[in-house]
């Protein structure tokens, strides 16, 4: 077995230690979360981490009611004018914790004296040290260059935060319950991805999710991207509809992130207009026809830990059947340095 | 000629409109963006108004030196659950002015009491009325579906506002210089761009750029998209080189966006390292073997007004040697109605 699906079967296992031990310590940051002078949010990320920050735009700006902004790191390291941050607080998220340009946005805010959080699975890390508070992402060692425990932990530790924040304790039952679901997701999508063998000579695909799916859709472009080389790319279904569908040929594989939740009837309708320009759709939900089926009863709010999975799944066997190596994709490192 | 083409030879006169008939009004609306409780901008945009919002991150984020975010229009609307908003400036590009969901942002912020600029080709549209405060885009009537000058007015009706903000009397002059830059570029492109009936069976392809050319990219591969039906997509330098690139075959055609400034040096490692993958880059530069070249003395904040051009020729060109209907895209419409 590689080590990429060593460390997937392993999600769900590593789900449960990071809510075990950091229950607690969520709840303390937070505080800073309700902090009164906290305006808006303000994440700095890359890669994967960055479609995490998807997950945390839609969910902590519900849980905070503030709006959630991404970090232009090129304004802090290339063009060297950091905005004023007063008002912000800021969440540096790296798997690693070693990119210096998420480094750069965290150490700004503290030279602002704004709060500033760290989501890491290596709390020695530059990051960890440059933040003044660290929600350890306990995913444990992850050795494969394409992160799925990682990211997966990187949405609990959101999920956490979330449920810490709103004090909601129906929201903290419904989190327990999720290693559990994700270890159903897993068996059943096993059971689905034999389907994936009939797309062997495809050229390439589009995932498409909106709201609280919309950085699953990019996790699961990228997770299939990395790992098979074959050209996957990510829409937001609002989007897709506005000009980039002309690119959307009959026969053109098109995976749909669509789980029971407000924004289903949206996307339900995206995927009835692409099915009729021909579209192959292979949908992520769980109606009996989809082709990558949920496990039932997963709350909305926490269905981007569940509707990835299918996904990994998917990347893992596209990689297999066109040979590649999955645990050192031609080209990637673990950790890019970009400034 | 093409409606597009006419539209798109168009673009020198209407940039020139706008800053003729609307410089004045923009030093009026840029008392908004200094207002002393404006801690961050927020901007709902959809499509190429999108792309133009990427600009206004960068450049607005230096003008104000505040945060610039991306409103996400779900919460408002799918949702229900917009946030609160004080310390916000909110921004709403369309050049319909009939986007709901772009208008749903503009509404909650009055409701609240925050201002709101509409940026649109449209004065008496749903959105300009919604909004405190218009800045017309002057770019005439548009008749094919993909944008082209009421994109370019866009970014010039950005850069007008930077240029007020900061009372900076060098910018204003170079600004005044712009649309004759624009005119020489439209020259030179449509000179470049025979060398793109060679790429007539190209699949797809990937346009890279980084920092004020972020969106330059994403507008570029839109273009193509919308009017070509090639699988095009964008990538910011940065984030391409942290897994996206496994899906860089040799022979790819690559367009990267790489002017003078300070993300060249950045760019063009990208540049070495795609070459040394076996991409096949078109540059878009200064350079004199540039494959798309870029006129001299644009100031690089003013760089996305031109670097677009050869993009929109290119655009252009593939659609004409691949038998499209350059104004009515294939299941495009020049307005979509998203919620």
């Amino acid at each position: 077995m590689s080590l990429l699906e060593h460390e997937l079967r392993e999600q769900p296992v590593a789900l449960a230690r990071l809510l075990e031990r950091q229950g607690e310590h969520a709840d303390k940051l937070a505080a800073l979360l309700r902090r009164r002078d906290v305006r808006y949010l303000l994440i700095a990320s890359r890669g994967s981490s960055s479609n995490a920050a998807r997950y945390a735009q839609y969910l902590l700006g519900r849980a905070s009611r503030v709006p959630v902004a991404f970090a232009t790191p090129s304004l802090y390291t290339l063009y060297e004018q950091p905005p004023r941050l007063d008002g912000a607080l800021v969440v540096g998220i790296s798997q690693s914790g070693e990119s210096p340009d998420v480094k750069a946005v965290v150490d700004e805010a503290r030279r602002q004296g704004r709060p500033t959080i760290a989501l890491t699975n290596m709390p020695g890390s530059p990051l960890a040290l440059a933040a003044e508070a660290v929600l350890p992402l306990e995913a444990g060692d992850e050795r494969s260059v394409a992160a799925t425990k990682t990211y997966l932990n990187s949405l609990g530790a959101i999920a956490l935060l979330f449920a810490a924040s709103t004090r909601d304790k129906q929201a903290r039952r419904e989190l327990e319950l999720i290693p559990a679901q994700v270890e159903a997701q897993l068996e059943q999508s096993l059971l689905d991805v034999a389907n994936a063998d009939r797309y062997r000579s495809i050229a390439g695909g589009t995932v498409v999710g909106r709201g609280i799916n919309y950085g699953s859709a990019f996790e699961i472009a990228l997770k299939i991207r990395e790992l098979s080389g074959l050209l996957f790319e990510a829409w937001s279904a609002a989007d897709l509809m506005h000009g980039p569908v002309a690119a959307i040929a009959p026969g053109w594989p098109v995976i749909a992130v669509a789980p029971r939740g407000p924004a289903l009837e949206s996307m339900q309708a995206v995927i009835d207009g692409l099915a009729a320009r021909g579209a192959h759709l292979f949908v992520i939900g769980e109606a009996e026809d989809a082709a990558l089926r949920l496990v039932p009863n997963v709350p909305e709010w926490l269905s981007p830990l569940v509707t990835v999975i299918p996904g990994q799944l998917v990347a893992l066997r596209l990689a297999e059947l066109r040979g590649g190596d999955v645990d050192h994709p031609h080209g990637l490192q673990k950790v890019t340095l970009t400034r």
